[in-house]
């Protein structure tokens, strides 16, 4: 018996890194879709009644947490093309893993779109009578990807979505900076806490995608579910492109603002107190105790 | 008197180990219970003044967080046959143990349930007029079990079931994996907000019961309190089964998508340095010295 | 300067134990009911507008942590007669200790309630056009002193508070039993969580006091503040003795029950290791050094 | 490549102590403002649809611990000239610092102003129909700087900051005094929960402005952004020095009550203690190995 778990355990083992990284943030992402547009649903099919503003941003935030703790050890937890591209620009990532990483996160929105849709089957065609639609009373598309309000406009829009991502960007910046000395296992629960906290700030004019995967892959999922080609036309055009573009803008300012406020000028000593603690503290202890020794 | 104490004490004590963690699972599951039914009684008897849905989620998750924090050190803190199961399944508890912790957490979860019930005797007596029933504008029932919306089919409600426990198991499965670093004392709080969020995105068809002995318990008792025979028979006894079975597959599935994902794929070196670590410390420190003072 | 800050600070300095413990558990209280009853008046005055009962739940909550915070390494944080006599019980805490801090606790809670009174007496005066009232929609007596729910019998505000009590007081033994390895500076605010979901799961009887303290001191206040002797003979003065009675007793129900289930049943060996953990670690290190140099 | 990064690098960075200080300070309290006031032109432009005030009290909290994660590691994290000036006072900065660090901050806070202005400059001008208002159903200076309820009188208003900011200072002294063992990557997140639980509890009189520059940066910037004179002029000139002078004297009375009731009276074995901790340990433990080898 062990030794058939045994045997079945190294065949399915992925040994090749880059392939266990993409696993994990196609994982990843597909959790944090899976709850954040099944709690969007809940939102707009029991119309507030079953989740109100504050529960769909929380479910969003434990969304990024929970997603970020599960691929955080092998890929640092992006779930975000947005973030992975950034990271490739201040050369924590190559090109091609970050290309990789994006393709991952955005298969694996397709499919937590796909399980919300699922999941929630029945509820969707109780709401809309079976009519799949993206505009109206009975609009379900709003549950996958994110649609503006009526009232902003396509740089509004943009604006929108660079600003959101920008204070995503920093706070990621922020959170992994080794020298603010935020222990491992808070990034993801602080990050969470960030993307919770900037949907109840700039989540209201176009649903704070602020991740071109999350955005991307669940629009897909709705052309082929059946609500039309509308999903991309929405408003001529002007819209399916801005939560892809804007947070790939808006990550990189957020990054770079952190840098030029704060990144860029840390004391030498303090970077390099840093290098040492990161070094093996049992081996300090032990020259140390020869040191004296000898003296 | 202190000797009397001491005495007391020692003809209490219980020192088989199968005999102490069935103790703990059902106070666990007891104290879980007592406070999410009892969040769900101020939901549906305020009609939604005394308790918001979100409310009614953190009180599960915190529920989850602390029955969790009290068993933790004893058994992992289970509060669910369907986590038993599922570790039985993977290999760290034996199945004797799996269906024992099953029946103290549904013993506990009965018990919860007279708590609340007692404790909200006059206000269901107001609310209900003295008809406890599990159907129409004073049905209270639902404080107990779970019933599903109108709108849900079986196979609806069962996938429901499997997709809110799936993610559950993931999250424990991740919790629990000692290579992703997460403190053992931030595991029940996270677990905690796990549950949460799941009320969040997936409590709105059925109700996230996700978890056999939460709601079996209850529905007991609720048929003992005298709501009738209805509890189990609700929607011609096509539904009280399914967050039995639902939660048993659907944390299997959890925790082989993560094994699948992530947990089979870890690179060796990483499983050695976590096994290195989990030796004593003070040993390697003291190694070190004579090695160094050797050379 | 410097030298008077010193001898100013030296002159203040209060060096007897048992005082600074008193003071801690003053402030202590005096900051939670500070917070805890001015949610209450934003949620009275705005009709919910300003404050929903999530909000009231969670300020009461974080009311406990920052109060526990303040004083949790001086006396260890109760803020709650009942918590204080459930030390006495188990043998953790003197009795004249005992009645001291609760005395110390009821005048902090007085002088919180002070606070919130004059700070809101503008907002309370529009409400009740002057007339302060313990019933009535003009009411805000219920912002200081806890009042039951009409539906509310004798008997089932005492469960009620009972219960809710053996809640906190359970959580309170678990978070403080060293063998379930929860840092220190995470109790206050476990401990916050657990009141804010006695809150969201037993708050709608009879509002949550759980605490003697909480509910005596500002009930005393409201006497002298001008809302008359209804404070006391509510319901022919069969309620304001429940929320100083039931507390006590659902303490020292909860710390049993932990013990009942839990905390007796340690194993020996896990004892010893936690008091060998206790004793300084930097010896050890030492000692084995010279051990293995010896042989 | 790398080295024309590294150039660039180098000509950037700031090595000024006080620079980076005010740097860090600017760009924590525009995070902080950035996400506070937008969060309230969610909850005022759409009606509370898409922000309850909870959503309102968490965004401001979230934006003090990220704010104070962004600084914290260079100047501690103030944000607030309310709480430099009590630094100062503290003997903990010295006077040009407290000024220029609430200079940079109101520089911070304004710009944070301006961000939100332009990313729902959509949203306000169908909102209010292009009239930018102080008062009237259309009002949305109240995103921007603090206004008073009718009902709050000039002394109840300065009352209300006080008492808030008082909280807020007590927390603060709390937090940081090391002998409360509050880890520091805990602290921004401790106190922004503060703010968040201010918001709950004397955030209706006045809207929690608790901070002079979160105030008047914001005010300043709408008087320039075309909302007219009235935003000083405010009920006759009584209102906009309100939320600058009450914090300064909250933060002070704040802190002196910590002191007072807690921070005076540490006895000295402790404070010994903690010295002799914040020393670097692995020296005690080749010390020790020495004194054991030398008996």
């Amino acid at each position: 018996m062990e030794s058939v778990r045994k045997t079945v355990r190294q065949r399915i083992r992925v040994q090749s890194p880059i392939s266990r990284e993409l696993l994990a943030e196609c994982l990843g992402t597909c959790l944090l879709v899976t709850i954040g547009c099944a709690s969007v649903a809940q939102f707009v099919i029991s119309n507030g009644e079953r989740n109100a503003w504050i529960g769909l941003n929380l479910a969003w935030g434990f969304g990024i947490a929970f997603g970020a703790y599960v691929c955080g050890n092998i890929t640092g937890g992006h779930l975000n093309p947005a973030i992975s591209i950034m990271m490739y620009v201040l050369g924590n990532l190559t090109l091609v893993r970050a290309l990789l990483y994006s393709l991952a996160q955005t298969i694996g929105a397709f499919f937590g779109a796909g399980i919300v849709y699922y999941t929630y089957y029945d509820a969707i065609s109780k709401f809309d009578h079976g009519t799949r639609a993206v505009r109206g009373p009975g609009a379900t598309a709003g549950i996958f990807g994110t649609y503006p309000d009526a009232y902003v406009s396509v740089f509004g829009g943009l604006l929108d979505q660079i600003v959101g991502t920008a204070i995503l960007g920093l706070i990621v910046c922020m959170v992994t900076d080794r020298r603010n000395h935020i222990p491992g296992h808070l990034g993801p629960l602080l990050v969470g806490f960030g993307v919770a906290t900037i949907g109840m700030s700039f989540g209201m004019n176009c649903g704070f995608a602020i991740n071109p995967a999350r955005d991307f892959g669940p629009r897909l999922f709705t052309l082929i579910a059946g609500y039309g080609w509308e999903v991309f036309s929405y408003n001529d055009y002007t819209w399916f492109w801005v939560p892809i573009l804007g947070p790939i803008i808006g990550a990189l300012i957020g990054a770079w603002v952190y840098k030029l406020f704060i990144g860029l000028h840390w004391p030498h000593e303090e970077v390099d107190i840093e290098l040492a603690a990161l070094k093996n503290n049992r081996r300090q202890v032990a020259e140390d105790v020869v040191l004296i020794k000898s003296t």
